[in-house]
C-alpha cells in the first residue's frame, strides 16, 4: 500500500502538514523516533527552556529567605533544580500526549522509527522494520545543537542545551555560555536570575543582532545588572575540561584571556538533524548545517519531496514551522494556499522578555525611510508600578508619510504577548498611529503602552510640523 | 484672577481633561481635597484593589507550607495581610506622586481643598479658603460606595469597598458579598483565593449579567470552586452587627434564610461623590444617585459646565474617564474633537480575570446576527500547560456575512491585556477572521489563543456551507 503523504519528523511543522493533509481527505503517516513524539520542541527546545523559565520565575518568588546556612542552600538548591526538571518533564509528557492525541483524531499514522530514504519514493522506518512508499514526502527531521569537533563535550562540565536538561546537580555558580544567540542568551538569563555567574563569549559585537539597537542595549545593560557579563568579540581557541583537582572548565579566548568556570554551555547554533536520512538516495544534498535547500513552496529539488521548520533555515520558530507546514501539504496536493504572512513576531524568552515585528530603527535608517518614534516605559504605568516591573519598554516606529506603525519592539513582562497587539495593529496599516490615540485600553493594563507611545509619537510629529 | 477651566477632581477624567486644556494653551487648576490627588481611582479604587490582587497572586506562591500550628499560621496570616496593604500603600504613594508631578509639568495648578459652588463661575476651595472664578468648569468628582440608611456599618465587621482596605486584622474565615457586581465579585474572588468562605448575595440570576452567557457561567463554575457560595434571586432583608458573644453578624434575607458570617461587605453599587458640591447654586441638580446627566458631549445642562467620569454615569471605567476627560476639554474650548471610538474594551479583575470586546452571544441573538463562534481552551495551548492554567477560555464571534469579528470574550490568565489583540482585529472590520487564521503567534503564547479559536470558526463556517 502507498501513502499520499509521508511526514518524518512529528515537530510542529510535520505535525500541521500531516493534519493538513489528513483535512484533504489523504492517507497520511507520520515517521517519528521512539520517546520523541512532538520534535525537539518539545523533548529539548521550546517547551522545556520554557518551562524552566517559569519554573524559575515562580521558584524566585518562593525561595525560602530564612535557609542561611550554605550546606542547607545547596540541599535547597539541588531539590529545588530537581523540581524544576520534574515540572519540565510533566509538561513535556502532557504535550507528547496531546500530539499523539491530534494525530490520532486527524487519523494520521504514527510510524515509530528512525527513518532513512531507500529510494526518492520509499523510506525505511528502522524501529517497525518496515519500507513505506509514499506519492509524496515532507522532511521535518528538525535541528540539533551544533557540536564544534575541536570540544570534548563531557556532558557534566562541558555541555549543549540538550545536556543542560539533564543536569540533576545543584545550580553551578559560575557558567561560561558559548553563543550568544536566543538560546545562549535565554539560558544565560534563567542561570543569571538562579545567582549564577554567567559568563557569554560570542564573535559579534551585540547579542541578538537583529533587533532593535536600543532594545538590544537595554536587554544587554538589564542582563548584566542581573549576574552575567559579556565577552564580545572574542573567540574561543580552546576548551579545557575539568580536572579532578578544581573541577572547573578553562577556556582559551584568541584575545589571551581564560575564562574558568563550573560549566560551559554551547550554544553556536543548530544543525540539521539529516545525518540518519541518506539524502543522496532520494537525490537530495544538504548544506554544511546540514539543512535542506527549497523553494518559496517549501518545495526541494525534488518535485514531491518537500522540507517544512528548522531543517528547511531560518527562523527557527515553531509557529512559523506550523504555518510552513500547513503551506506544503496544501501545495503537495495542488491545493489553493495563501503565503506565509509578511508579518512574523520574534519572540525570545529571556529574562526580561523581548518580542518585535516589523522593521528596526537601523533597518529603516538604512533604507531611508523617514520615521518617528513613540516609547512608553512601564515605570510610568499603573500596570507596571503594581507589578513592580519598572525596566519594561515599548517603542513604536511610526512612518511619517501615512502614520502607519511599521516596528513595534517590547521588553519586559508578557512581551511575547502584547507583540500581537502591534502585529494586528500594522496589519491595518495606514493610521494605525491614530487607531492606538484614540483607542481606550484596558485599566491597568500593560497594553495601555501603546496608547502611551502612541501619543509621544503623536506629539512628536505634531512638534515638527 | 479668572481660570480658563477649573477642574474638580483629579482623577483620570479630570486629570486628562486639565492636562488636555494645557496643552491648549489654557490657564487650568484642578481642586482636590488634601491627601486625595489621583481620586478615587487611585486612593481606594482600582489601584488599591488591583495591588491586593496582584499580592494575593504572589503570596499564594509564597505561603510556607510547614506553617501547621494554628496559632502560627492566624499569626502568619496577620503579618499577610499587613503586608498586602503596605503593598497598596507603596503603590499608591508613588500613583499620587506620579499625578502630582504630571500636573506640574503640564503647569496645571492644584488647589488642595474640597469645592463648593458659590454660583455657576465660582467655586469656594475649602482647605484655602479662597473662591475661584472659571470661564469653564469640569466636574469629575467621582463616587463613592453606595451605603444603604437602614445598614449599621460599623468599619469592623460591616464594611464597604472603602473600609475593606482599612482592615489590619486577619482574613475573616467567613464573608458575606451583597452585591454581585464588578467590585463584589472582584473582592468574592481574591478573598476567596485566600481560603475565606465566600458568599455572595444578588438580587440578579447572574452575576456580572453584561458579560457573554457562556463566559458568565464559566466564572460563576470557577468562582464556586474556589470556596464563593452564590445566592442569587436573594433580597437582604435585615442586617445584624456582630455581637460580642460571638463576632458574627448576621444577615436576613427575604426569602427567610439567615448568613452569618465574621464580616460582610457591602458591594451595591456607588453613588456620585456630589453632596458638598451644592450643585443647587450653579443652577444644576444630580439625579437619586448623585449623578449629573450630560449630553454627548459631557456637557451639563448649564453650558460651561462639563462632568466626566463616574460622576456622568456608567462605565465607571478608568481609561472611558480618561477620554471623556480630553473630550471634553477639546469641546469646551470648541477645538474639534474625534468622538468615544465604539470598541471599548472591559475588564473584570477577578481571579481568573475577564475581558469583553463588542457584542456577546445573547446580544446577537436578540439583534437577529447570525454568527458563528470559535473557541480555544489554554489547556489545548502550550503556553496554558506550562503555567499550569487550565482554565483559561477564549471565545471569537464572527459575523457570517462578512468575517468580521464582532465579539471577543476572554476569560483566564492576562485576559484583560490579551483583549486588545481582539480589538484592533475587531477595528480592522470585515475579514478579521481570516486575519487572524492566518497570523503567525509567537509560540507558546496565551495569545495563540486567537489563532485556534479562528480555525475553530473558520471549519465551522466551512462545515455549513
Amino acid at each position: 500500500m502507498e501513502l499520499d503523504l509521508l511526514v518524518i519528523g512529528s515537530g510542529p511543522g510535520g505535525q500541521r502538514a500531516a493534519i493538513q493533509a489528513a483535512k484533504l481527505g489523504k492517507h497520511v503517516a507520520v515517521a517519528e523516533r521512539r520517546d520523541r513524539l512532538g520534535g525537539v520542541s518539545i523533548h529539548t527546545g521550546t517547551i522545556p527552556s520554557k518551562t524552566l523559565r517559569q519554573a524559575v520565575l515562580e521558584q524566585l518568588a518562593t525561595r525560602p529567605l530564612d535557609v542561611l546556612d550554605p550546606t542547607r542552600v545547596e540541599e535547597h538548591e539541588r531539590g529545588a533544580i530537581q523540581q524544576l526538571m520534574d515540572r519540565a518533564a510533566a509538561v513535556v509528557a502532557a504535550e507528547t500526549a496531546i500530539t499523539r492525541e491530534q494525530l490520532r483524531r486527524n487519523r494520521v499514522g504514527l510510524l515509530q522509527g528512525e527513518a532513512t530514504f531507500e529510494d526518492a519514493h520509499t523510506v525505511r522506518i528502522s524501529g517497525i522494520e518496515e519500507s513505506i512508499r509514499a506519492q509524496r514526502i515532507v522532511i521535518a527531521v528538525g535541528t540539533r545543537p551544533a557540536r564544534p569537533a575541536s570540544v570534548a563535550f563531557d556532558e557534566r562540565t562541558i555541555i549543549d542545551s540538550d545536556g543542560l536538561l539533564d543536569l540533576d546537580t545543584r545550580v553551578p555558580r559560575t557558567m561560561t555560555v558559548v553563543g550568544a544567540g536566543v538560546i545562549g542568551v535565554e539560558y544565560a538569563s534563567i542561570f543569571g536570575l538562579l545567582g549564577t555567574k554567567v559568563t557569554v563569549v560570542d564573535q559579534r559585537d551585540h547579542v541578538l543582532p537583529f533587533l532593535d539597537g536600543e532594545i538590544g542595549e537595554a536587554l544587554q545593560y538589564l542582563l548584566r545588572r542581573n549576574n552575567v557579563t559579556f565577552r564580545l568579540r572574542e573567540r574561543v581557541e580552546a576548551v579545557e575540561p575539568a580536572s579532578d583537582a578544581n573541577g572547573h572548565a578553562r577556556l582559551h579566548l584568541a584575545s589571551g584571556k581564560d575564562i574558568v568556570s563550573e560549566a560551559v554551555l554551547y550554544a553556536t547554533g543548530r544543525q540539521g538533524d539529516t545525518e540518519a536520512l541518506r539524502l543522496d538516495l532520494c537525490g537530495l544534498e544538504c548544506d554544511t548545517r546540514g539543512r535542506v535547500k527549497v523553494d518559496d513552496h517549501y518545495r526541494t529539488g525534488v518535485r514531491h519531496i518537500f522540507a517544512v521548520g528548522d531543517v528547511a533555515g531560518p527562523p527557527g520558530l515553531a509557529a512559523t514551522a506550523m504555518e510552513q507546514g500547513r503551506i506544503a501539504a496544501l501545495r503537495a496536493f495542488d491545493e489553493p494556499v495563501t503565503e506565509l504572512p509578511e508579518l512574523i513576531p520574534t519572540g525570545v524568552y529571556a529574562i526580561p522578555e523581548v518580542a518585535m515585528v516589523g522593521r528596526t530603527e537601523e533597518e529603516l535608517t538604512d533604507a531611508a525611510v523617514p520615521y518617528v518614534v513613540g516609547v512608553a516605559r512601564s515605570h510610568e504605568l499603573a500596570r507596571g508600578i503594581i507589578s513592580g516591573d519598572r525596566d519594561g519598554l515599548l517603542k513604536l516606529l511610526v512612518r511619517l508619510e501615512d502614520r502607519a506603525v511599521i516596528g513595534v519592539h517590547v521588553l519586559g513582562t508578557s512581551a511575547t504577548e502584547l507583540i500581537h497587539i502591534g502585529q494586528a495593529v500594522m496589519a491595518a496599516g495606514a493610521g494605525g498611529l491614530d487607531f492606538l490615540v484614540t483607542a481606550v485600553f484596558n485599566y491597568p493594563t500593560f497594553a495601555e503602552a501603546y496608547k502611551v507611545a502612541a501619543l509621544d509619537a503623536a506629539n512628536r510629529i505634531r512638534a515638527m510640523s
